[in-house]
């Protein structure tokens, strides 16, 4: 960060520098600026009222870890609830999710977070080794799908009002420029911080990360001394999405904000424009036939995928 | 492009491979096929009506050099006429702008196409090196301005129906991506391979090459010996700009296709839903009050940047 500066809210040395704000903080100031930031980001989005149940989904990485300790903070003054919950989904490799299980366990236990366990094997009789061995799809494809059906489904069980998930202003401006650039654009339109279920019952998805970039994720997550995995999962090789990232990171490191302004302008006008430009296209969701969650078809994704990995259906 | 194969469509050996259509080619059907694929081009979006007169703006570098032959050849089957156009605009680092104008017409003269030279200078009292040292603004936002403005100025009094540039494919998935990036909706609308003028008397401005790679144009210009400049402008030292067009090349090498893909999911859905989401805000064009050419202000930008290289407004 260049000559040394004070931190702008008090006397002490900054130990840490927001480009993108322009701000030198001292390490406490920067912990209270970023609860705000995602305060602000929650209140902005109204993704969380007062007297919300809130289920956090917590995989034991930096972001997800850092959410869990964030919402705790926020929830005293909010007036909201939550609980953490974290999928063993399986993946034997590196014992990569008995060692997630126990992170955020463990993360959970000293926050003094309500926490569960849920292991996919035993809830729906195949785990993430099963489905790759069976079907021949990417492995980060198929766990996208399982992770955001399990957590959907467990959230609906116990009756939360919102699933939390860590997604970050990265993956946000990732996702926005990829399906930008592979045209899918009803997949584009999707990427908004809640994800209001038009259906009963089910939960809203929302990202209260949604405008926090990782590198300040990440540092909170360390002064706040929080023990996150550090290792990727054994099946992530995922070379164009790595690209995207490269390609955003370095444009984002020499003009702080790119990210934030992209995404915000494809809030602010992509995404109505090609929502109401769309309208006929995009088919509305619809209870799955066979578990009532949000469906595209008559079947969902998840029953489909079930039923070729047990070779039932 | 590994083992020697045959071309497609003859007996010889092929010595280009089309990877993006999977398509050996000989040098002949190479220069057959990229000639018809900007025929295809022209039609799909109507660019040039037979009995249209066209000019074409010729830079000396590789993509106008191959447009001027390209249009050339077709102007007999399609039943239009061409003629071309350099602009001198002033640059006096290495010879730059005269070697463009000796170049491009030498070319035309070998192409036996009519030719003028226009200099800046002449026209409109300064020069590109002129407006550099007065005005505080990138050299290749003013070289941009001046090129479009010239351009239309000159076809309009010579009665053309049309004025022809080179832009590529990999231009237009760089305006696209840039754009929509930094969230220039307004400009992000107008990146259409035909931008008909709503005034009378002002032509319209084409893009033959919005289809073309550009590196099968380079391969075009190099098999039809044309005698192109190599070199680039010694203003151009453009970082992001070259950083898009890294990225860009990068996932159109890993998948071919990409850029081509961007820009008619662009033209598809992107670009009609914009404008009739933006139609309230984006201002109207109308004739500038000075001199006539299309102006979303009461004076146009071009006249009020010679106001101030000129010291005269």
């Amino acid at each position: 960060m260049g000559a040394r500066k004070k931190c702008r809210f008090c006397s002490r040395e900054a130990s840490v520098f927001v480009r993108q704000a322009n701000l030198p903080l001292c390490e406490e100031h920067f912990i209270s600026w970023f609860e705000r930031k995602v305060e602000r980001t929650i209140r902005r989005y109204d993704l969380i009222r007062p007297g919300d149940k809130v289920l956090v989904a917590v995989s034991g990485g930096k972001d997800s870890m850092a959410l869990l300790c964030v919402l705790k903070k926020l929830s005293g003054c909010m007036g909201f609830e939550i609980e953490g919950v974290t999928l063993d989904l399986g993946i034997k490799g590196n014992s990569y999710s008995a060692r997630s299980v126990e992170t955020a366990e463990k993360a959970a236990e000293e926050l003094g977070v309500k926490f569960h366990v849920v292991s996919i094997k035993d809830r729906y009789g195949f785990d993430l080794d099963d489905a790759v061995r069976k079907v021949r799809r990417p492995p980060c494809s198929i766990c996208g799908l399982l992770k955001r059906y399990a957590l959907t489904d467990v959230a609906r069980e116990m009756d939360f009002d919102a699933l939390a998930t860590g997604h970050t202003l990265n993956d946000m401006a990732r996702f926005v420029l990829a399906s930008f650039m592979s045209g899918a654009f009803s997949e584009l339109v999707r990427l908004t911080p809640a994800s209001a279920s038009e259906l009963p019952g089910v939960p809203r998805r929302i990202k209260p990360f949604y405008e926090s970039l990782e590198e300040h994720i990440r540092t909170y997550a360390d002064l706040r001394g929080l023990a996150y995995m550090e290792d990727g999962c054994p099946y992530a090789n995922t070379a164009p999405t790595d690209r995207l990232r490269a390609f955003l990171e370095e444009m984002e490191a020499r003009s702080p904000g790119t990210m934030h302004a992209m995404v915000r302008n494809y809030l602010k006008y992509l995404r109505p424009a090609l929502a109401s430009y769309l309208e006929d296209e995009l088919p509305p969701l619809r209870p799955c036939s066979r578990c009532g969650l949000p469906s595209s078809g008559e079947l969902c994704s998840f029953c489909r995928l079930r039923d070729r990995v047990l070779g039932t259906g």
